[in-house]
C-alpha cells in the first residue's frame, strides 16, 4: 500500500477525494490538511461533509494536520485540493520535499515541464516527470485538466484519427463545478448563467496540451483550435456539452470510431468500462440519468449527425476532479514513477 | 377596432393569445374557438388557465365557440394557435373562407406561397399575400416560425450586412416550449435533454426562408448554412442560444452592427423597443432576468467574442409565439392586407 | 431460492421492483408481467428505463407475461406494481389462483382480512393471512401503506409508548410519487402545490390500521386522530413532514426513545441499520442528503422540539414503495407464510 | 410630495424598495444610502440589480449617500433595508435625528415602543408613535414583522372573530427571503431544508404582539399560542404554508368570515384589493400562480378543511419586506404622524 494524503481535505474536492479514496485497493490515506484553524482537531469535527454518500467513519479520528509538507512525511504521494490561489505555492513545496503531487488545481498545469494528463489520453506525457527530476530531487507535480476540458477531450480522443481543425463546443455545465457555495439558487434557479470565468480560455488551451505531442523533450500542443462557449445550468452534477468538428468521414465512420476505441491503459482500479461510453437512442446521454456511469468515471457521447456534431457528457466532481487525480495517481504508480 | 378570434384558445399558446389581446389598441377578440366538448360553454368554464398573468376577466362569459370557418363569421382575422395535426386543414379552410389567418402552427410555414414573417427580419414576404390572392378569395394565410428560429434570426439580423456562409447554433430551451404538459417534471428537473424532435430541422430551414430574398414572385433561401444542436433545459420560460457564424469583421465592427440596427418597421403596438438589445455585462443576457424585456418582445444579444461568438435570448411563448402572430397581424392591418 | 413475479413491471414502480431484485439473496425474480400490447417482447425491448441505477441486463431476455395468474405459475409470490384502477381484481385473482401477492397498490389496503404493514411497525399484523386463508386457499394478499403513511409511522412508532392522541402532519413530497409522468414541470418548477389527491386521506386511515392492535380476529383502529395537509415540493426523491405530537414527556424523553428503539424484527434482507435515524444537527434531515440512508430503507428524523413538533423524512420510492412491498415479503417468508 | 430615503439601497430588499418607490403618488425618493465604498458614486455604478423588473433609470443618476442621519437632511421619512447588524443603531439615530423611520430590519421589532404594524390587522397599534415622542423629539421608529409572519397573520386577522388558542403553522419558505446570495445552489436545489435560524421564534412572538391589544400605553399579546415549524424549500419567491387554528366553528362559517371581512384601512395607495384573496379550487394557491396578486401585495387562503386546516401564501420580498414598509409609511402619512 501507498501512502498518501489530501491537502484541503475539507473543501468539496476534498471530501470527494476522502470519499474516493475510502476502500482503495493501492492508496491508503493517512493524512488530512486543511488550513491553520482547522489543524490540530478531529477531521470529524471539522468538515461539513456535503456529499451524498454518507461520510467515512474510518477517516473521522484524523487529525487535521497543517497543509504543510511537513505534515506529510508519512506520504509518497499527496493529493492537491487547494484553492488556485494558495496551490502553486505548496504543491512546488512538497514536489521539492520528495513528495508525488496529483494536483487538480490550475496553478501548474501549463508548465512546460507539468504533465496535464487524462489517462485514457496522454498517458505517454508522464514523461515529463523525469524532467522535472533532472535536478536530482524525487517529487514532481502531475496535474489533470479542468472538469470540462477532461470530459471534452475523452469525448475527441477516439475520432482524432479522423483529422479535425476546427472543433466549437457549448457546454451546459453543473453548479457544483463552482463549489458549495459558489452559485447563489437566486443566480441559477430558473436561469441559465451564459458565463463561466476563466472557463472558455482553460477549455481551448489545456486541450491543446492534452491532445499535443510529447517528444521526449517537450509537449507541442495539438495542430487544431478549439472555440468554447461555456453556459452553467440548473444541474447538480454533470457536464453536457454539444461538440461540432470538421470531421469529413461520414458519421458511420465516427460511429466505428467510437465503437472500436481502446484505451492505452489497463488494470487501474479506478478506470471505468467503458472510457467512452456511446449511445444509440436520440436523447442520451442526460446528466441525470448518465453521470453516474463507470462510477462517475464513464464519459458519455450520443446523438452523432452529420456536420458532425454530437453530445458528450461527464461526473465534474468525479471524472472531471477527484477522481481525475485519483487515475492519474495510479498510472504514475504502475509506471513507476514513485 | 378589427374584430378577431382565436382557435384553439383553451391551449397554452391560446391562453396566451387571448392575455395579449385583452385591452389590444387595434385588434377586438370576439371570437374563441376549441374543441368539440368544450364548445359551447362559457370560456371560464372550460379553460385551465395556467399563465402567471391573472385571467383577462373580460373574456370569462364568451361563448366557446367550434373550430370551424363558420363561427368565425364576425372576424376580420384570426390567431390560429392550434396544434400541428389539424392546423393545416382548418386553417386552409378559413383562407378558402375569406379570413386572414396569423398562425403559430408550423403545417403551412414552408408553403411556397405563404409568407413566414418576423416583422423586423423580413416585413416584405407579406407580398406572398397577393400570390395566395391570385384565385381571386380574400383570405391568406401568414406563419411566424418556431419559437427558436424567431429569436435566431432577429439575433443575426442585424449582422446580417456583415456577411456569414456558416453559423452554427447550440440551444438551451425552455420547458414551456413543449406546452404545459410536455415536459414531465422527472424528465427534466437536475437535467439537460439534448434532443427535442423537429426543432433543428425548423431552425435549419425555417430561417434560410425568412432571411431569404423575395423577388416578387418566389422567396428564395439564404446562401448560408445552419447547423443547430437543441437543448432542454431547467428553466421556464426563455430560450437561451450560444451562435457562432464565420464573419470575419472585428468585435467592434460587430458591435458597431447591432447598435446601429434599425427595423424596418414602426408603429406597431406590440413592436418592443429596442428590438434587439445588446448588453455590454459578461454574464448577459439571462432567462430569467431578460426574458420580459420588451413585454417579452425585445431579444436580447451579449458576450460578443472573437470567433464569432455570442448569446441570444428571447422569451418563447411571447416573442417566439403568441406575440409573434400579433406582430404580424399588425404589421398586415398596417400594409392594408384586410 | 423462492421464484418471485412482479406485475405491471414496465412502469416506474415496477422498475423499482427489477432493480432491488436483482441479485436479491432469497428472491429469485423469473417472471415479468405487463400490460398486452408489451407482452411477448423482451424486457430490454419494452421498457422506457427511468431510474438513475443501471439496467439490471440479467432481465433484459427475459419475455414478457400478460398480467393474468396463469403467467404466473413458476411464481410461489408475486409483487404488485399495478395501478389502482386494475390493481384490485387483478391481485384478487392472483390469490385465488394461490400466489402470495405483496402489494403496493391502494386497493385492499382497507380491506378487514387483509393485512397493511410496515415490518418494523406491526409485523403481527401478518397474523390476517390465516383468516384469508380460512377459506382453505393458499393464496393470500399482503399491502404495504401509502409512501407518505409508511415514513409517517416509522417515525411515530418509537415514541408511540410515549402516548398521543393528536397527531398533525404537513408534507413536502417528492414528484416522484406521482409516476414518471405525473406532474408536468410547468407545474411544479418554482412551486408548491399545496394538494395531493387522497393523499390526506390515506394518511389519516392507514396510519390508524397499521398503529392499530391486531387480537387475532381483526385490526383495532388506533386511539389517536391524524390531520394532514399534504403539498407537493420540486424534489425529486423523498418525501419530508413536519409532524406535531400531543407528547407531554420532555424532548429528553423523546429523544431516548428513539435513541434505545428496537424495530420487532431482524434477520430480513432489506432490512435498514438502523431502521430510524435520529439527527442531531439543526439543519438535518433533508431529502437530497439523507433518502438514501440504509440503501433508501432508513427513515430518519430530527430537529425534535418541544411542542412536540419534529421532522421526518424517507424515500418514497423504495421505503415508500418496492422497497416496502419487498421487506414484506422478506417477513413473510421468513415466518414460513409461503 | 413626502422626500423619502432608503437606507441600504443596494443590497436585495433595498433594491425592491427603489423598485417599488419609482412612480409613488405620495413619496418622492430623493436619497439612497449604502456603506463607505459605495458611497458617493451614481447608483446605476454600484447596484448589482438582480430584480427581474427593469432598473428605474430615473435613479440612476442618483449619488449614493453614506448611511448617517446626516445625510438624510432632505428626507422626512426613510425606509430602512440594513442588514439587522447595523440597523438597530442607525434606525435609533435616524429617529433621534428627527426622522420617521418605517424598517424591514428586526432590530426594534420587540421594542416596546415601537409599533409591529401590519396596517390591515393593527393600525392602531400606530398609536405607540405617541409614546416615542413623549421625550418631545419628532422622529420615531414603526417596523413591520419578518415576512412569514405578515402573510401569517393577514391570513389569521379575518378569522380572529371566531376564536382560537392554539395554531399550528408549517412554511415552506422561499430562497429569495435569505438574500440574494443567503442560499447556495447546492444547498437548495432537489431539496428542502427543515430550518431557517430564528424563524420559528419571529413567528411565535411577533404575530402575538401584532395580534394583541392595545390599550393607549402598550400592547397586550394575543392570549393565543404559535407554534411554527419552517422549511425552506426550491422556490423563488413566495412564502406558502399549511395552518391549523382550533377553530370549532364550522368550515361555512371560516368560509364567510373570509369573504365578509374588509380591511380597517382605506385609500392607500399600495393596498391591495382583496387584502386577503380566498381560493376555492382544491390546488390554490401555488407560489408561481399566486405570488403576484395585488402587485404582489394580496395574500391568499385556500383549502380550507375542517380541522381547521387551511393553506396561506404571500410574496415574502414584495407584501413580506418593502411593499410592507412602504404600506406603512402610507398608513403613517395618511394618519398624519409626520
Amino acid at each position: 500500500m501507498i501512502n498518501v494524503g489530501v491537502l484541503g481535505a475539507t473543501g468539496a474536492v476534498g471530501q470527494r477525494f476522502v470519499q474516493l479514496l475510502a476502500d482503495h485497493p493501492w492508496f491508503s490515506l493517512t493524512t488530512l490538511t486543511a488550513s491553520g484553524r482547522s489543524a490540530g482537531r478531529r477531521y470529524a469535527d471539522v468538515v461539513d461533509w456535503r456529499l451524498d454518500a454518507p461520510f467515512p467513519d474510518a477517516f473521522g479520528d484524523l487529525v487535521v494536520a497543517p497543509t504543510d509538507p511537513a505534515s506529510l512525511r508519512d506520504c509518497d504521494l499527496v493529493f492537491s485540493a487547494l484553492p488556485a490561489e494558495i496551490a502553486g505555492e505548496v504543491e512546488t513545496a512538497c514536489a521539492a520535499a520528495g513528495l508525488a503531487v496529483c494536483t487538480n488545481a490550475s496553478s501548474h498545469r501549463m508548465d512546460a515541464d507539468v504533465p496535464l494528463v487524462v489517462p485514457e489520453v496522454n498517458p505517454d506525457h508522464l514523461g515529463l516527470i523525469d524532467l522535472q527530476r533532472d535536478g536530482g530531487r524525487d517529487g514532481f507535480i502531475v496535474t489533470n485538466p479542468n472538469c470540462s476540458t477532461i470530459v471534452f477531450t475523452l469525448a475527441l480522443k477516439p475520432i482524432a484519427p479522423l483529422g479535425f481543425s476546427d472543433v466549437r463546443v457549448a457546454t451546459m455545465q453543473a453548479i457544483s463545478g463552482a463549489g458549495f457555495a459558489g452559485v447563489p439558487a437566486m443566480a441559477i434557479y430558473d436561469n441559465v448563467v451564459p458565463f463561466i470565468g476563466g472557463e472558455e480560455e482553460k477549455m481551448e488551451t489545456e486541450t491543446l496540451k492534452i491532445m499535443g505531442t510529447f517528444d521526449g523533450a517537450t509537449v507541442k500542443p495539438a495542430p487544431f483550435q478549439v472555440s468554447a462557449s461555456c453556459n452553467r445550468v440548473p444541474v447538480i452534477d454533470g457536464h453536457t456539452m454539444a461538440i461540432w468538428a470538421d470531421v469529413t468521414a461520414p458519421v458511420e465512420a465516427v460511429l466505428a470510431a467510437y465503437r472500436s476505441w481502446n484505451p492505452p491503459i489497463s488494470g487501474l482500479p479506478t478506470q471505468p468500462e467503458p472510457a467512452v461510453q456511446l449511445f444509440d437512442q436520440p436523447n442520451r446521454p442526460q446528466p441525470r440519468l448518465d453521470r453516474m456511469r463507470g462510477r462517475g468515471m464513464t464519459v458519455s457521447v450520443g446523438r452523432v449527425r452529420p456536420g458532425l456534431r454530437f453530445i458528450a457528457l461527464g461526473h465534474n466532481t468525479i471524472r472531471g476532479a477527484a477522481g481525475a487525480s485519483i487515475l492519474n495517481a495510479e498510472l504514475i504508480a504502475q509506471k513507476k514513477f514513485l
